[in-house]
């Protein structure tokens, strides 16, 4: 329970209008894309940096439990507010404050939407690289927080690349400054990527200077169909293998096919099992040169067929409603996002198959396989308790397969609370430790989004 | 003073023949590129992980300042034992652990020359890209200590983009494991960045995963020479706000090309004030089309020529052996690094040479413009008081200009003990108290480079 001194309190940092403590009116705030419910106690909406330290001291003073949101997309359940207490949304602190396109630099507030970053970069000849699905939908704060990547990411990396600096507020309410204005600088510490993917549990960013990178001046397609999915990750090695980099490399495995052939008569062929969707940009000349190199590593016993597409619109927007579409169908379902060094991608997707196999499990398999990046779905009915055994049974396999193959349990949705039981599959105690006690100087009474991202207990 | 006992546990840990007590042989431990000395009471040669773990829990257990280093090629005086105690010598971990072209990663020990990585990379068409100037004499561990750059970083970044995980040794003596194998990962806090530019005060480095990159298919030269240093500085900032990326970009003021056509007659003509060393990369349609773009750029009113190069190696040597020859001229010369972003250069480059007017301090700046990063050096004579009185003031204003510009400190040198007076104008005291609470979680009892990259007292 919030006690009225603190609503108080709270009211006349941010105003009666930035406040919401009805139930009804903090529900709108109480879930995620992990599809768990934890409804806040109240809603706070800041609009400055000042009124978010102002937030902190007085949680911190009456030991008030605040997870930062930003609009809510993440999938680890990572803005849910399971202990209750405050939800503070960023949504409100959503100015540009800066385009500086000489120094190829934007300069954000946390609310600012991916999308409406891309659209004021454009203009000047630039992108901003990463590129979560969610793009329309997603804060650059929450970005920053999940270290967000997508497709590009195989060429151009994630949002750790591509932040230079930024502002923040402690856990215990301090403002700190990060990083810095230019593209070089080993000034201190680097606070900036250590708060880059610490999932809002060190510190609240307020503020955020992108790096911005060219546009490539074209884009062309490539699609590659298989007969099956072990030819189809050979490919995908061969084609990380050489030097040529394609700006998207995304596997789709025939669950996934299936899925959007049944929403896109005509899209696809009926025999392809396994397929690629390759994007490859710069000048025309780096585009045909690219894809030469592409198409030829593309090729095995194997390959049904490699062919240039004109306009693969139709084939992204499928792709990137595959995992709206996988909770149509199980809107439950076990959603992973393992990766392997590319190399083991034959030997994990072989796996994934055989453990869907041993336990019963339908899934469906795609992602951004030139980082070796896959998104495991296990297909469950959640009402069938054998069901979610067998379930639980195949993902701790699935997790030690991935780990025995080098890689490593999360590439983008993070640990948040849905993968907090399997951390300490990955990272030592001893490490986990440290990270503990690097928690304990930002946020010394644990009030900042407590429990996130390490193990229970 | 070490004690026979500490000596003794010492011993038993590394072997008699990877310690160093005679205080001749330690002499040669004493000193890196700052020109300061501080000779190691002893030096140790570790040859393991578990040795470095061994050591530095002795060295707990002893409070004995312990100080790692690479090859001592450092400028800001970080492997310098300025406190006495232990010197730490990786140079003997010197082994690559293996190769994985089809991953692009490289893993090696910290000990490894960065000249060594690239000849291990290159035969399978990857370079790394951290390209430091000292390449063939200092080591990854150095590089990743100080997140090293070199003229490349304008388009490849600096080392903290290319690694993927790391392992390393705490100040109070606990192995951590951070990062991973895969280029994509967000799995718990992001230590590998944390420690890779905190020059040796958090952890020792043990074992780092390099990321490749594939080699360009060629490089192009161009130079640009101009009859004033101001439109020279309007260049470089025309060059970087167009997108077509260089892939290096070096600029030379007059002082610095007196000293090279000093030393190389008939290298360079006699009229140019200031000049641009670009270069570009990848297929030869990219570097024409690159090359066109940024020759369109270069030109301005103070242009006297600008041209492609076909051989620019005499030109690059001469441009490499700068920094040492300044040495030759001013041993004891004042070496900054300051970084603004690239269209402030104009502002302060002015403002540099009026600084040098109004104190009567000869200086000759050259360095990676791309970047914005300028070594400004000041040419002073140690034995003059009075000049060096001039040139300290002088060198405030210098960072204060920088400041003002939104500049940084350093951009690849970092503090050590060179720039620790100033490192208070960049970092405000609430973030650096944090660094020091991160500081003091990583080694409570500040033996590890103690007194390093914080201000003193
Ligand atoms: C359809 C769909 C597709 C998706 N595709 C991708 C994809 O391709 N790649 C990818 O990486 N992700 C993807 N996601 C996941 C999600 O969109 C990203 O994680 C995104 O970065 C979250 O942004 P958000 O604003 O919604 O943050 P939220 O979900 O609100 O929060 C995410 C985390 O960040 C923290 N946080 C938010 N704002 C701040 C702040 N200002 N300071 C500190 N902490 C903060 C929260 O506490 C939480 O831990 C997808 C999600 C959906 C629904
Ligand atoms: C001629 C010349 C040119 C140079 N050009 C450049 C340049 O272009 N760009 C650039 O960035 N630098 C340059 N430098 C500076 C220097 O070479 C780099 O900083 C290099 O990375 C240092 O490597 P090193 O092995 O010599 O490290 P050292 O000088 O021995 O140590 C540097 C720092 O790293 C720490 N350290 C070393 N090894 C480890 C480890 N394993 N774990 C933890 N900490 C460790 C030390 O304690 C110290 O703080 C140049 C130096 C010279 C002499």
């Amino acid at each position: 329970m919030l006690t009225a001194e603190f609503l108080a309190k709270l009211t006349a940092i941010v105003g009666e209008t930035n406040l919401l403590t009805d139930p009804v009116d903090c529900y709108a705030y109480a879930y995620d894309n992990s599809r768990k419910i934890f409804p806040p106690l109240a809603v706070a909406f800041a609009i400055s940096q000042e009124q978010i330290q102002a937030i902190l001291l007085c949680c911190n003073e009456y030991r008030i439990p605040i997870t930062p949101r930003g609009r809510g997309t993440g999938t680890a359940g990572g803005s849910l507010p399971e202990q209750g207490g405050l939800a503070l949304s960023l949504e409100r602190m959503s100015r540009i404050i800066s385009i500086d396109p000489a120094n190829r630099i934007i300069i954000a507030e946390p609310g600012v939407l991916n999308q409406e970053i891309q659209d004021a970069a454009r203009p000047h000849g630039f992108f901003w690289p990463p590129d979560p699905s969610s793009a329309p939908f997603c804060t650059i704060g929450g970005n920053l927080a999940t270290s967000a990547g997508g497709p590009h990411a195989v060429k151009y990396g994630t949002t750790r690349d591509h932040v230079l600096g930024l502002k923040a507020i402690t856990g215990k309410g301090e403002l700190i400054k990060a990083g810095c204005n230019t593209t070089k600088g080993v000034v201190g510490y680097d606070l900036t990527r250590l708060l880059i993917g610490s999932e809002g549990t060190l510190a609240i960013i307020t503020e955020a200077t992108l790096k911005l990178t060219p546009l490539p001046q074209s884009t062309g397609g490539i699609t590659a169909h298989y007969k099956n999915i072990q030819s189809c990750a050979k490919a995908i090695a061969a084609i990380m293998a050489q030097p040529k980099i394609p700006s998207a490399l995304e596997f789709l495995d025939k669950a996934s096919l299936d899925l959007i052939r049944s929403r896109n008569t005509g899209l696809l062929p009926d025999d392809t099992h396994a397929m690629l969707m390759i994007e490859v940009d710069g000048s025309d000349v780096e585009i045909n040169e690219t894809g030469q190199a592409i198409l030829t590593a593309c090729k095995n016993e194997g390959l049904i067929k490699s062919e240039r597409v004109i306009d693969s619109k139709a084939l992204w927007v499928a792709r990137k409603a595959l995992s709206p579409l996988l909770r149509d169908i199980a809107p439950k379902k076990i959603n992973e996002d393992v990766v392997v060094p590319v190399s083991r991608l034959p030997e994990l997707l072989q796996g994934l198959t055989e453990l869907s196999q041993k336990y019963r499990i339908a899934n469906a398999n795609f992602g951004h396989a030139g980082n070796g990046n896959i998104h495991v779905n296990l297909l469950v009915n959640p009402d069938n308790p054998d069901e979610m055994n067998r379930a639980e049974a195949c993902l701790s396999e699935v997790f030690n397969l991935v780990l025995a193959l080098n890689g490593t349990l999360s590439g983008e949705h993070g640990i948040g609370s849905e993968k907090r039981a399997y951390v300490g599959l990955e990272i030592d105690s001893v490490t986990m430790n440290l990270m503990k006690e690097i928690k304990h100087v930002f946020d010394p009474n644990n009030i900042l989004n407590p429990g996130k991202l390490f193990p229970k207990g």
